[in-house]
């Protein structure tokens, strides 16, 4: 008598959810931070004479632009093409994004008085948001598409220091010296952050992940006093939208278990770190993605392949794994490479169906 | 009866080496990365008209900038005042530190040939360092002069991007792509960084700091393969003079267990990680330094209090502790406050004397 067997249906939830769910997949799914942008040279061309700012609010090149590494590369996901201070902008802060140099804000907030005036954002002022997703999930025809939205302690950081920062220490001591003025401003970009992202997932984004880049450059204990009551608050306004939040940043190996805290259902992890140590400094019920060090890229694909390889492996520690790298696609990328990336990852079958 | 007491003699050696021996202190020795340099007037004054490479090269500057800040602030040791490329230069390396963008290398090392080209470094171009270190032990009565070289890593680093780099993607390409010339390279860099702490260390240097600026960006693997033996070869060539040999590098949190396995008695921590939790990540005989996050000093002196106590109580968990920052001094610092943190330190009775 042949042993018995089961027919699990295969429900035609995509891969991106089905792992940041925990649930098994046929393989891995894969998309990279910043496959939108710099490395594409259709991206580069489309970008020639337009301002930053100015592309992530035109509808047209949001769509574009979102879509051209997924004709590409052949990923599990799209991620919406726009930036971390375009929220603030919508809400009306004075902010340039200079080329070579990052954001500009033209009156840096040093005060309680500064942070009370930080203006709040509405839905209605995210109409090309909406608009642009909308449009992208049509094109994307079941393909999950990513929202993206800055984290309230990076959005401060800019604030604060007038534009990127090696140190911060004008955030830090804003922070320590200033903990009412600080909680105010965090707060009010928490509700900025909230709405960008609620208003990308009534437009249809499947899953959200929100940036918290430089939060790394903390120390555990200012993260928990000084950030996590906000980041919590973003992540919990949208538990009721029953789509998975992604929360990421960079160095932040001794901060995995707190950002998890904040409501995460899926831990980014940077390349510092293994994913079967992530997993265990995050909650058993959270999922992984990561973790692949951008710069290997610019290695030969033989180191390329072994590097891929080992990381699809750890993956299988993890409660669920998303493929990606562990920062964003530096600009000197082979964009070639990162398909090949893909058709590898594709081609190897996860744990779980192996 | 009374309990029988013992009584212990109190040797005359400096506290900064009973600290890194995990020998009971009456208060934490304190000092301070680049406490000489830019955060004094004094400093900037003299560097006004004087280049970097010609200030290091100068023993009547090197000696003066070294001796600044142990006039200004009490701390408990100088430290030579010099730069990671300082030995690259005497090896004979085109290398300028331009103001505003820190050392610019002629012609980067991208191959193997150009690895096996890199220059070595004898003993006898370093006579102003000799004469540097002789003359600060002279001036410094017993107090220890803490000697200094970048390590292999952060040198090759600077040599393959031709400058400082935010993601060192060339170094890491290199290192994978390329690793017979990436073990060339580090090999003779190795002997560069060795030669150099030698010298110092022959000229009286109480111990010295290795500084591995940029390992965090790797990971432990890439670091075990790529790093540790060379490291390793610097710190073990340095065992016979039997002083404290300190290693350091900012977000090397993943790395501490690795960096002391390379032979260190005494490991740098920066903010990220509390003391305590790296007292677990290394040997049980080594001694931690660090580490107050330098951008806190530019906070009230409320919170720098707080947190200079908060510093000092987690060092008690260690074998040793010697207090410093989690990275340099940042130019902005008001050096009064420095000024207050070491009398704050030398106030506070270390546990063992309690």
């Amino acid at each position: 008598m042949a042993a018995p067997t089961v027919d699990v249906p295969i429900a035609p939830e995509p891969l991106l959810l089905r792992a940041a769910h925990g649930r098994p997949v046929p393989h891995t799914p894969v998309w990279f931070m910043r496959q939108a942008g710099r490395s594409l040279p259709e991206y580069r061309a489309l970008r020639a004479d337009v301002p930053m700012l100015t592309a992530c609010q035109t509808p047209d090149l949001v769509v574009e632009i979102t879509l051209q590494p997924v004709r590409r590369h052949g990923v599990d996901a799209a991620v919406l093409f726009s930036d971390i201070v375009v929220p603030l902008v919508a809400a009306g802060v004075d902010i340039e994004i200079v080329a070579g140099t990052g954001p500009v804000v033209a009156d840096p907030i040093r005060t309680h008085a500064g942070a009370a005036r930080l203006p709040s954002l509405e839905a209605d002022a995210l109409g090309f948001i909406s608009e642009s997703v909308g449009r992208l999930v049509d094109e994307l025809d079941g393909m999950p598409l990513v929202g993206f939205a800055g984290a309230p302690f990076t959005m401060a950081s800019y604030l604060i220091e007038g534009g990127p920062s090696r140190n911060h220490e004008l955030t830090k001591a804003f922070m320590h010296g200033e903990p009412l003025a600080w909680h105010t401003l965090l707060d009010r970009l928490a509700a900025i952050s909230a709405t960008f992202l609620r208003v990308q997932a009534e437009a249809g984004a499947a899953a959200i992940q929100l940036f918290d880049s430089w939060a790394g450059t903390l120390s555990a204990a200012q993260y928990r006093e000084f950030v996590l009551p906000h980041s919590t608050s973003v992540l919990s306004s949208l538990a009721d939208l029953d789509i998975p939040r992604i929360h990421f940043g960079v160095g932040t190996g001794e901060l995995l278990g707190l950002m998890d805290e904040a409501g995460a259902d899926v831990i980014g992890v940077d390349w510092r770190v293994p994913l079967p140590e992530a997993a265990r400094r995050v909650a058993s019920t959270t999922a992984l993605q990561g973790n692949l060090d951008p710069a290997i890229l610019l290695a030969p694909w033989d180191v390329v392949e072994h590097e891929v390889r080992r990381v699809l492996h750890e993956g299988h520690e993890a409660y669920g794994h998303i493929f990606n790298l562990g920062h964003g696609v530096l600009p000197e990328t082979d964009p070639d490479v990162l398909t090949r990336v893909v058709e590898l990852v594709h081609s190897m079958p996860s744990l779980a169906d192996a």
